[in-house]
Parts: structure tokens; C-alpha cells; sequence
């Protein structure tokens, strides 16, 4: 796997400061510079992927195991309602930076709409056709074992 | 730790139908029946779980661990231009059902606003205060180890 490089390995490589909250052999947790709520975090692999899909699995799995972790902790010491985890990939996604990275943004009983309110969720749910239903589950299922 | 129940429990079981795309012993996988776009995605623990904080280790490290490789089949049964992987917590975060459930939901390149065309993100990122970045910074990591 080539080993690409992201402002946030400088930030894993200590070239740039963060306020770290979190760290183990593969993971890096730190707070975002332009938090969408207070206490919006991001964590991320120490390794620069660029998206998601190209995570192996020791890293994807340890990504995984530390997140419900962080939340409590993030939970704990906001005092949030709720909270989401988004990881973007892509830019019409909306990544800006090519470095695996999932946002934990608490979200709080106030205000909606201000800055600072937390994340805002667009859902122009459809309902599944189920013909098309079933190309898409052996589409898939076929893709996941090539 | 108490086994709630829910429908994707039901889900789970077979007792209410779905496309499901992969499973293993902890993790279920199916197509989202509203989706928001062509192949959205439900990544989920088989045990209810309502939040994500609620997940011990074993189980948040299989979920994180098959989320590249669904990623990847997606991606590759779709042709998406990219991708969001979100996992709400609580009604104020746009959870619907309390059982935990990671979306993957794939962005095309076609129009933005219509319905199927992805999740929407709203983004009304503040600045880190530094002060109160420190302040954070010790909370999480204080919660971290209780």
C-alpha cells in the first residue's frame, strides 16, 4: 500500500500541533479547527488512505473499536443530546482532505440552525423498486467476493 | 449488557424480509428500503444496541472492520462518484430506529437537490476557541479513562 501524506499526517507526525485526544498504534483522534458543535472531533487513521474503501482490515477494525469509545467520552464531557458520525469520502462527498477521517459532532438540545449547531442532514429518501432491489443485492454481494 | 430489541432485530432474525448483502457473527448488512440513493446501504450489529456508545469492543471492531470491504462492493456495483458513511445517535441527530446503523450512501455525480441524490450536509462550522479547545481536550480525555 503506498503510503501518501495529508496535513493530518503531519498532524499524526506531531509537524503540526493538534489537541489530541486519543492514541494508539493505528489511530489518531484530535479535535477539528472548525468545529460544526462544540466538541466535534475527528478520527483517523495514522496511515494516510484516501478513502475509506481502501482501509485494510487492521486498521479499519481498530478505527471501529475505538469510536464507541471516544463517543461515551465525547458524550461525557459535552453533555450532548446526541451525536452523529459521518466519514465522507470523495469530493462531492464534501472530503476536503484526502485522509480517512470520521467526525464525531455532538449535537445539542439548542438551536438548529446557528453556527455551531451541529451537523444538518438532507434526506431525499426514495422508496426501493424491489426488481431493482435485487440487482443491487447481487451486484453487491457479486462485488464483495471478487 | 440487556438485549433490547427492535425492527432491525426482526431484521436480523428473519422474521421481516430484507436484501441482505453480508452478515458474519456480529454484523448484518442489508439494503436500505428508503433510500436516499441507488444502493444505500444499513450496516448493523446483530445485538441491539441503541447508540453507538453502547457498543463494546468486539462487536465496534467488526463493524468498522467490514465497513471498507462494503464500502468497496458498493462503490464497484454502483459506479458512485463517492460516498457517505453516517451513523446518527439520538432523535435530535436524525436517529429513526434505536438500534445502531451505519448508512452507506452513495453520491453520483447527477443532480443535487432531487430526491435519491444522496445525503444532503449542512456545515455551519465555527473556530476552535483555543482556551476552550484545551478545556474540551482534557474533559474527552479525562472521560476517556473513567
Amino acid at each position: 500500500m503506498p503510503e501518501a501524506e495529508s496535513i493530518f499526517t503531519k498532524i499524526v507526525m506531531g509537524e503540526i500541533p493538534s489537541l489530541k485526544v486519543y492514541e494508539d498504534e493505528l489511530v489518531y483522534a484530535f479535535l477539528d479547527i472548525g468545529p460544526v458543535s462544540r466538541g466535534h472531533c475527528l478520527v483517523i487513521p495514522k496511515v494516510c488512505y484516501a478513502t475509506l474503501d481502501a482501509v485494510p482490515d487492521a486498521t479499519a477494525a481498530a478505527l471501529g473499536r475505538v469510536l464507541p469509545r471516544l463517543c461515551r467520552a465525547v458524550v461525557r464531557a459535552t453533555g450532548a443530546s446526541g451525536y452523529n458520525v459521518l466519514q465522507n469520502n470523495g469530493r462531492i462527498a464534501h472530503q476536503m482532505v484526502d485522509h480517512v477521517h470520521f467526525h464525531i459532532i455532538p449535537k445539542y438540545e439548542q438551536g438548529e440552525t446557528s453556527l455551531g449547531s451541529g451537523l444538518g442532514i438532507g434526506w431525499p429518501a426514495g422508496e426501493l423498486d424491489s426488481g431493482e432491489g435485487l440487482k443491487l443485492q447481487d451486484a453487491i454481494v457479486t462485488a464483495l467476493d471478487e
